[in-house]
């Protein structure tokens, strides 16, 4: 028998995106999958492992209770994960296995027990899940056009309130936060779309970029709407972000505005095949700088700039490569987010966010909906 | 400087819920959580540092970048997690540390290759979790009413049917599957509740337990409802599972659902304070013996009762305690379902689950909704 490695992830697909990309299979509960040079494998409990057969785009399924009684049959009373890889791992002749970072410490301690030689692949464990095929990036612009069309309803309904002291209305009810946010996860349910923690925040709250805002829309002042909802059959994930203020915006947040919208043009111009994100992201900063607008903590909290200038969006919201402060270069067929933001204390906070696709030479803004700050 | 052990969770606490346990605080990407004796600490990006001494429910929130720069200044030039964490825990003098037992593999070699000793904590990492308060089973009862209302909902519609050639009407719209669960869905969002993976399968599908069903809704087969939102508000989990069927049962039909019925009474008539779960499970499927129902492979697939009896209920869906093979001892204050079925081909499945609060001396079913077969 020849002696071979074999990829190991040990988890549930719903959570670890990695397993759900190699087996196309969705299971709430953990899952055993394996992959040899030739051969996927999933061990299966008795629940799952019919429809595993059925649904798994693999080429084995096996039976965890098998092996189980096989190790009982050993004399193991009670036997763990372990004990059944170790069953499996013995007749196909498996004595090294690659596993992603995020393997959970147990299991590698209990197979490194066993004898077995356990290696670490760093991020991203499936470098092919970076570069985004054709029907990928129809999943992402689909989910993207569901969350343009939820972000106008928003957008929309906002347009048509009445201003009574500084608060919005519909007739005589007061806009919340929870209301818009409510209005847009229903219309992407009705497309077929997941959204949690979509923000919606206002004033104050808008000058902290992962607040999700609560209470009366406030008019004359920053409202941040950024939602970033998962396809239930795709699982590809959309996100936007657009800033608005209902009735007049002060010349502070004009300039805010002016900035984050120019710095985004500068971002998107830079990306291509090939560029650091770091590079980036730090041109975004120097922008920022030469407009006067200082980041960093002042006067006790960050403000400023002070969060990435994307990421990767697909199975994952936020996944890899990364554009910020560390250097991560960025190549073709990558589908990443740019949102610059500007956050200030007693002004509130702006960002604009759309999704690109970086090509050879230039990134394609996969975004259509406008970017317009009155309303 | 005294030296002392403490508790490391580097995870996003959307999907940890130890982390958010511990800390109250919701963040989509990882955080780096320590507990020592006295003190709950977070190491936090410039992004959410300022988010975090908000709304964490713990005593001190530090700044990632400031022990990124320290790093820095000891030559590191890309710091990574691991040397972060070796600059905070210099200072305070921890040399060995207590990680769960899904604690990334990557970050302990590294942490492991600077001298640090990590044991690893058995599940469940916080044993607390286990035994509901007052206060928590609140919130899963109220999770559970909306669950039943939503339940309610799809039975109502479901009566009102129309059958024509066996299919279920509304009007002159075929009603499907997928229809149902939007339905309930959208009442459970508008209680401030997330459903997602709702089951409503029926004929042949109900005799995989966890395929979630599609197409039009059969009339005079089972049809099985499983439903197990989530509270966005206080993030505790329901779980409720009914079967009926629209028109009239068949007698094999009225035996599974019979037979399924009374076990679940016996297991709940069993549930109390130091039983094993394992005991309550093989009741079961003793039962099942005796009334001639036989579990396990059957024609190339499973078939009978092959799934646990139970699982705990709380901040995760699935939870432990479990009720199943495995021996696993239930304590007062446990919140666990109680969800026998059977499943045949050519015949459906039925399953039935309630959730029950395990006390001294009995179990109080803590579910309301009606059990009725036939609509």
């Amino acid at each position: 028998m020849k002696i071979q490695a074999a990829n190991l992830i040990i988890a549930s697909s719903e959570i670890d995106s990695n397993l759900y990309y190699a087996t196309k299979f969705l299971a709430p509960d953990p899952l055993i999958f394996i992959q040899t040079v030739d051969e996927k494998i999933m061990i299966m409990s008795d629940l799952e492992i019919d429809r595993a057969k059925d649904q798994a785009k693999i080429d084995t399924v096996l039976s965890y209770t098998i092996y189980e009684e096989a190790a009982k049959g050993r004399g193991i009373d009670n036997p763990n994960t372990a004990d059944i890889l170790h069953e499996f791992f013995q007749e196909r002749g498996i004595k090294s296995l690659v596993v992603p970072s995020y393997f959970g410490i147990r299991h590698a301690i209990l197979l490194q027990e066993k004898g077995y030689e356990i290696e670490v692949k760093k991020d991203p464990f499936y470098e092919e899940r970076l570069k985004k095929d054709e029907k990928e990036i129809d999943a992402i612009i689909t989910s993207l056009r569901h969350s343009e069309d939820a972000m106008n309803s928003a957008i929309e309904f906002i347009k048509d309130a009445e201003i009574k002291d500084s608060i919005l209305y519909s007739g005589e009810k007061v806009i919340t936060s929870e209301y818009i946010r409510m209005l847009m996860t229903k219309h992407l349910l009705e497309n077929g779309l997941i959204a949690q923690h979509t923000i919606v925040s206002c004033g104050e709250d808008s000058s902290s970029p992962h607040t999700e805002g609560s209470g009366p829309v406030i008019a004359n002042v920053p409202i941040i709407i950024d939602l970033f909802p998962r396809s239930i059959s795709t699982r590809y994930y959309a996100d936007i972000t657009r800033t608005i203020v209902k009735g007049t915006a002060s010349g502070e947040v004009k300039g805010l505005y002016t900035a984050v919208s120019s710095a985004q043009e500068l971002a998107i111009s830079m990306i291509r095949d090939g560029i650091d994100g770091k590079d980036v992201h730090n041109a975004i900063l120097d922008h920022f700088k030469t407009l006067g607008y200082e980041s960093g903590e002042l006067n006790g909290r960050m403000q400023g700039f002070f969060h990435g200038t994307g990421h990767g969006v697909g199975l994952d919201v936020h996944e890899p490569p990364r554009i910020n402060k560390k250097s991560d270069i960025l190549h073709a067929g990558n589908v990443v987010t740019v949102e610059p933001g500007l956050y200030y204390k007693g002004i509130g906070g702006v960002r604009l966010e759309d999704i690109v696709v970086v090509q050879e030479d230039r990134a394609i803004n996969i975004t259509k909906y406008p970017r317009i700050l009155e309303v």
